[in-house]
């Protein structure tokens, strides 16, 4: 029922992500009066899906608390992640109200052992192709034990995502220095130099434009910074395709270069399609709960349904579980030097 | 002396800078041997400018302490500072080391009254045209009556730079919901709703994505995230321009294409230079001091020095005294409610 377009969208997205995926089963939690019609509209889904009718819907203005005390048990989101906890879902995608579904699978899915917050991952493109950026806006504010939480949990998406065995970590700071920034960053800098993570390799500070340019598998920062970066980045990419636009349509021979040039134009937004890289994952919780962006059209939020897929085919819960593990032993110590 | 470059582009820059205002006159701050050739080479130069030799440079990777430890008093960045304390000049620019020419130009320049720490004021290309962005990375961390004293003196910059009378100004959020964010900039929220703040429209809260689409005259955040939004503006546009680099050479039909619509990249291309945007303005000093990205070239650093030449004409110090004056009397009671 979430996002900025509800059912509208999120049906035909289910129906090709089923088409993609052709061994996915959904479960629709909703109002029974607006799905049941766009379902019975894609006869292969119908067969596939089966809606669970829920009264209550979370609204994208409602804050988290007032999303709980009126949507908790009841609402089409709460029972989407409920039935992860179940065991009934794999995985529950919602476009809805971020800060509810939050609060609503915290509560609901609990966290994993050790882990105090939850954090948002996001797969940004970059010139040498994907890293992951995390916390993009799950949590506001972090100690240096969150950013080295945040560290672990990166490293152990990336090592699925990437397919690599020991990817590479930065923290997002001012500058590469050892002395600057905020304390906290540099304490879990410190506590990442020296501390042993096995499963991640620890590149040190990175900055803004590092971004960009790959510089590391996984860049971690607190949510206030991380989602200000990643909207000025989706700012930016849309400022710069207006001004493109604008210019190829300046004269005759800009116009008849475009038509020449359509092919290089349209892998480029291709490329940079947030669409491409929808589906934001929470981490830390114990199940697995995707965000899509809340303007997500059919073809986008079926992205995000996708990446729900991978992360439960590629066992994420167990490869985060395995480098808490890993790296508890690691913790008291490295704690106490904090 | 300072930047990637030191004399070798600040010299020629001097040049350009003098040829567009044939009214500036220069005081080289540096080491003779190096820059007396230089200027040597730049006849008009010559005769406007006077090279003072200093035997000490701060270098890059000075921490500020360090910098005040070896440079105070001796090094031409110190000397260059003090040149505007004493009236000889009206404005300092320098691409050295930020920390060093924050912490000189503090302890050089004193700050104004009712204003605790400075920021660093960038210009930002958006779609409507530019809007302002402080800090960019002078202070990290603020608390709220900071953010409102950022607030107040982005809005006496706005207006001479922009010459519109109630500049607006948004506070940036990760959402443009009262309820979100962090509790500092929620708490200036209040403070700039509720006041009376002459001279300024306080928009509310903004998000990262705003700031391409230039929603507000005057962007508002703390330095940690204000410099690490810049430098991922900055590295998505390089990487977009990369991408398309290679997009456009992709097939003879792309690069016949390019060829046509050459003029609209050129446009593009000077519309994004960071050139014609260089120069970031410490504001709540009590004088002009520029910072140039250290690693412009001559034309961009003659950009920096234009920026200087224009605070100075447009008598920045005057309108930021004035609003401070004006808010002053707005202040005791906000202040309280906060």
């Amino acid at each position: 029922m979430g996002g900025d377009h509800g059912p509208g969208v999120v049906i035909p997205a289910a129906a090709l992500a089923l088409e993609r995926r052709p061994d996915t089963r959904y479960l629709l939690f909703g109002d029974e009066k607006l799905v049941q019609p766009l379902v019975a509209a894609h006869p292969k889904l119908a067969q596939r899906a089966k809606i669970i009718h829920c009264d209550v819907a979370v609204k994208m203005t409602d804050k988290p608390s007032q999303a709980l005390r009126q949507g908790r048990r009841v609402s089409s989101m709460w029972r989407a992640v409920e039935a992860v906890k179940r065991g009934e879902a794999d995985c529950a995608v919602s476009a809805g109200n971020t800060g509810a579904l939050m609060a609503m699978a915290k509560i609901c899915l609990h966290m994993l052992p050790m882990i105090e917050r939850p954090a948002l991952a996001a797969m940004w493109p970059t010139m040498r192709g994907e890293s992951i950026v995390l916390d993009v806006g799950a949590s506001i504010g972090a100690d240096a034990q969150h950013l080295v939480d945040l560290a672990v949990m990166g490293a152990a998406l990336a090592r699925i995502v990437f397919d690599i065995e020991t990817p590479t970590v930065g923290l997002l700071n001012v500058g590469v220095e050892e002395i600057k920034g905020l304390e906290e960053v540099k304490a879990a800098g410190r506590m990442l130099r020296e501390g042993a993570w096995p499963g991640l390799r620890y590149h040190g500070f990175v900055e803004g434009d590092d971004l960009g340019r790959g510089t590391v598998d996984v860049f971690v920062t607190e949510g206030f910074t991380g989602n200000i970066a990643l909207k000025t980045a989706e700012g930016t990419a849309r400022q710069i395709g207006q001004f493109l636009r604008e210019a190829m349509s300046a004269t005759l021979a800009t116009r008849i270069g475009y038509l020449l040039a359509r092919g290089a134009f349209q892998a480029l937004r291709r490329k940079l399609d947030p669409g491409r890289s929808n589906g934001a994952i929470f981490l830390g919780l114990d199940g697995v709960v995707i965000k899509s962006h809340g303007g997500a059209d059919a073809e986008s939020y079926a992205g995000a349904i996708e990446v729900g897929y991978d992360m439960v085919r590629q066992d994420l819960l167990a490869n985060i579980r395995d480098m808490i593990g890993h790296t508890s032993e690691a913790r008291p110590p490295t704690l106490a030097s904090s």
